[in-house]
């Protein structure tokens, strides 16, 4: 059996009690912090703990030397700012926080779970002070923050730590420039500078380096030191203090997953034939066990160097070891992608695939390999990326460009309108669409990229439903579009393979029905929706209700006469989004109800998200958001009543 | 009378077949394009001179020394490929392709105007290689296409030109990162460091300098030279020529305005206190009559020295000089919204304004000038001061954040996104939102933004309809609104002012019925689109037809009851949208009808833009995409039949 362990909140006090130097004492928090911060995202399943361990020690150095918040509160006008940019290093942060006392010890055991702590940064939990997750805002937001403290009259200085592959994101110079130029010098920018992102090194997605000399170009201060060395990071603040003049930034020196031997930087690389494995998710079973012991081992020996007692865990959870998890046997319409974009490649030498340093999580690694000249790493860098991909098709190419919906969408948006503008095609293509996994939270679920396509006068717009679907939807938007094309794409393994009918034909702007019913019809799309759809008329059937549930693929374009054939004489729709309420399927749907005589007396509900969406496991944050099969089941029993 | 004046076709072939040494030709040719561009803005009645002039020496050494375009031709697969990234230098531009025979002359005649020459570059013109007009891209569509070039074994050197404002948007600093790292070494980019933004120095607004120092650091060979020397031009371009193993930049020291000594730099910025006048806009009549003087006797002067005939030019409008102009009398929504702002700012300490270098257009100098300490000038730089804005917001104040629609809605979405998140409250002002004025074309014309901001659940969007309608929005949401609102407002002077009733009461999600009439309801809002509506009825009536007209300034949220009671027994309703059918009030009241069992015998026919908006003049441009009064009439005379 497994068991996940933390160092309970006692157990912190009395070590934090023992009366040692400065040095020892941050040196031993950090250990702590380490273990607990491990367990965490073992215990959520997922979550960051490359750059949570290589950014622990600066951020034990913060709260324990450098800043005024476990005197002053997390709250008071006065009190030092520290956020991190970058934002994904929470699990490491948040286990700092537990440690002073800022975050209750017991939401720890809540990572990533509906009302614990978010997957990203939330300024709802206490001590964090914006919300992040996505890169590259953090210098802008730490500048407002400085100038509201200078208009206000406030005290407290502002600190505010970037990762180095962040620093490819445009934000970070725009940033710079303004700081600088408007004197804003109350600012010390961290970059945690472990040279490795998601899961390459930063040489060789973009490099980055020359910073010191990047930051004095642009008028900062700035200056290298260790970030595993408390000293030598004590005195990088000490000499940043002393430079009034100038905003000020600190390159601090740091290993990707310190503390974890077989985690750590270059071992990790080596292991992994390059490939950087801990940028994300939770370690296997084994490789908690093992870190877990090393991590404890480093503590204890540490403490017993010191004459302190070893701590003692509280195991917080036993569960049979080596599970078999659904990510390893679901279908996944990502790797369908990737599948169909590796044979399109062979049949069409003008595909080329760019990429925004999520070439695994998209699914283009099989493409990367396949035809490395046709594939375009970008880093993270998705404006670039985006007009890159416009001068390629400009000069006869076809470009597919990938990211995270809810980056894609939005951080890209006017060039992709300035793209689309030319009447070039481009597929982009959205990952991560939708509510789940909802663990990441609110910056990473992609709830708005249908509305933020959907005003392009010429972009189509489809989300597929299982491994078949994308593959169609792949090869029709390469081979059949006449225009730019968004396809957008689940990223989670499916809880279950949708089954398409036997006479399943995939045509531009229908759906197809995938359970007969006369009561009521539930229109969704995708893996997520169609599964909860099915999941309610199953629950349904049993109280005697038969539901029709249709799969419409296609988001801003439809066929109305399929739809009226398709409802039959249903009146009664349930349309389901896995997206905002605004712009989606359901509003798609009821312009066509308005203005289609013939479905006058339809009575369409939508069912969508209306809120933030949750952060917590899938069956939370759908429950949350009413979007679980149940919850659609009860929505149809309202209007339904059983025979 | 005033008469505007070109250099005809012929007399520009008569000059180039003398034979005189290049940079000889190359100032003539400069010379004539000078008037030609001039002529050019004064007869589309709006475009930017500056960078047109500061550029203009530019463009004709390189179509005609540095390219091969002239020999090969636009089209041509081994073309030398330029462009420029800024954009809104393209009267110098087209004027220079005019002289070398890519554009036809009489399409100069028709800049800005439907059919013409777009107000910034489109792809659908000869020569233009990319469409742009929204900042920071150029870098990044260059290297798509070197890379596209690259792929296909196409030869043909890219150079790209930026403006030195340009610098700050992040996006530059992204591609020259990526452009390093990917050892795309095909490029070479121009800056035409003018040293003057809109109507500020550089150094003012946000100081971009150590501009080699940058590039260097960023891994690109940099140089500087006289751009306005042929001989410096050429000997920069060949030490370039000579740089294989990086791409590389030239920054070009010019003078904005250059070749009319009242637009020229430093004396344009003394003559008018410190304000840049000649960016954007045609000349006053007599400035176009002396501007013209001057650069026809600089141009004749040299054909003098030169043994050339003077030339002959062609009348191509006469005109009564002075005429008074509709923007010196009319209404302006955004002097009233800067006019509110500077209120409010008296009221509440808490009130901070920021922009984006449009301050003028954005209506915000009066604010800038009454609370500088609350006045933001962050540049163009728009993801970092919205970020700024989230960071102000957080610590207690109210930002205000402006720029036009197009920009700030998609630019810097994600960063909104990040700031709405957070639950505090910001207000976004989108200028320039629609469709009129059409002649900078489509980067420019803000047709998306509701649909950019509609899908964060905790944002208001509103447009108010006239002065007082501005001044009571603005009002309203700063002191009354419990989140994020998004104020659009038409950038334009009023075609007329569009009267409220003696009753109207500005409330929440409820509009205003301005004129009443059974037989047909027209509901839109803002005053562009009023003034069509009111026009479609007083046309209507003279048939016998009484229409409703509805203002409805609320464009995210509607009173349903409100509108089942202003709509009474009407039936046929035609909403009309000052944006893209996507998204807009049409969609609303689409959704509200499908949704309101009362309102389900309602036919909507929504009046919206369906395609890229139309360049042209305003009526060009409504009676283009049927959003003039003429066409809405005719829409509600499909379905009414007079008595």
């Amino acid at each position: 059996m497994l068991q996940i362990s933390f160092i309970p909140e006692k157990e912190i006090h009395r070590i934090l009690s023992a009366q040692l130097s400065e040095d020892v004492t941050l040196r031993i928090i950090s250990a702590i912090c380490r273990v607990n911060a491990f367990s965490a995202v073992k215990l959520a399943g997922s979550g960051h703990l490359g750059s949570s361990f290589s950014a622990m020690d600066l951020f034990t150095y913060l709260y324990f030397h450098e800043l005024n918040v476990r005197t002053v509160g997390v709250e008071h006008p006065d009190r030092d700012i520290f956020f991190s940019s970058k934002g994904h290093d929470c699990p490491g942060q948040y286990s700092v926080l537990v440690a002073a006392g800022i975050i209750p010890y017991s939401k720890l055991l809540k990572l990533r779970r509906f009302g614990g702590l978010d997957g990203h940064p939330d300024v709802k939990i206490p001590g964090m002070e914006i919300n992040s997750g996505s890169l590259g805002m953090g210098i802008s937001k730490a500048k407002g923050m400085a100038i509201a403290k200078k208009l206000s009259g406030s005290s407290g200085k502002i600190i505010v730590m970037t990762g180095d592959g962040e620093l490819q994101e445009g934000q970070i110079w725009e940033s710079l420039q303004t700081t600088a130029h408007q004197k804003v010098s109350n600012i010390i920018v961290l970059v945690d500078r472990n040279r490795i992102q998601t899961d390459k090194r930063v040489s060789e997605i973009i490099e980055i380096d020359s910073l010191e000399r990047k930051f004095e170009a642009f008028g900062w201060h700035a200056q290298t030191c260790d970030g595993h060395d408390f000293s030598a990071i004590r005195k990088a603040f000490e000499t940043a203090h002393a430079v009034a003049d100038r905003p000020k930034a600190i390159i601090a020196e740091t290993i990707k997953g310190c503390g974890i031997s077989f985690m750590e930087g270059e071992r990790a690389l080596r292991d992994s034939g390059g490939l950087y494995r801990w940028h994300a998710g939770a370690p296997d079973d084994d490789s908690y066990e093992n870190g877990f012991t090393e991590l404890l081992n480093t503590l204890n020996s540490m403490l017993k160097e010191n004459g302190i007692v070893p701590v003692t865990c509280a195991v917080e959870k036993t569960q049979e070891k080596n599970r078999q998890q659904l990510k390893n046997v679901a279908e996944k319409v990502v790797a369908a992608y990737g599948d169909a974009l590796v044979e399109l490649g062979a049949e069409r030498s003008d595909i080329v695939v760019l990429d925004a340093d999520l070439s695994a999580d998209c699914g283009v690694r099989g493409f990367e390999k396949a035809y490395p000249c046709r594939f375009i790493e970008n880093g993270i860098a998705e404006q670039d990326m985006v007009s890159t991909a416009g001068g390629l098709a400009l000069h006869g190419y076809l470009p597919v460009v990938n990211s995270f919906g809810v980056f894609l969408s939005s951080r890209a948006n006017e060039q992709i309108y300035a793209n689309a503008s030319e009447n070039t095609k481009i597929i982009y293509a959205c990952h991560y669409a939708g509510l789940i996994p909802a663990g990441p939270g609110k910056s990473h679920q992609s709830l708005r990229d249908i509305s933020l396509f959907g005003a392009l006068p010429n972009c189509i717009i489809a989300e597929p439903c299982n491994a078949v679907e994308t593959r169609e939807l792949v090869r029709w938007c390469v081979n059949k579009a006449d225009s730019t094309c968004m396809i957008r794409l689940v990223i989670s393994p499916s809880p279950r393979t949708i089954d398409l009918p036997e006479n399943y034909v995939f045509e531009y702007g229908k759906g197809t029905v995938l359970a007969d019913g006369a009561d009521a019809a539930v229109i969704a799309y995708g893996p997520v929706m169609l599964n909860e759809a099915l999941t309610a008329q199953e629950l349904l059937a049993k109280q005697g209700i038969n539901i029709k549930v249709i799969n419409m693929p296609w988001l801003n374009r439809i066929d109305t006469d399929w739809l009226v054939s398709a409802l039959g004489a249903v009146r009664q729709v349930f349309v389901m989004d896995n997206h905002f309420s605004y712009g989606g399927l359901g509003d798609l749907i009821l312009k066509t109800v308005a203005l289609t005589p013939e479905l006058r007396s339809v009575t369409v509900t939508k069912c969508a998200v209306d809120t933030y969406p949750a952060c917590g496991t899938p069956a939370e944050a759908l429950a949350h958001h009413h979007l679980d099969g149940k919850s659609i089941a009860s929505k149809v029993l309202n209007v339904v009543t059983p025979v």
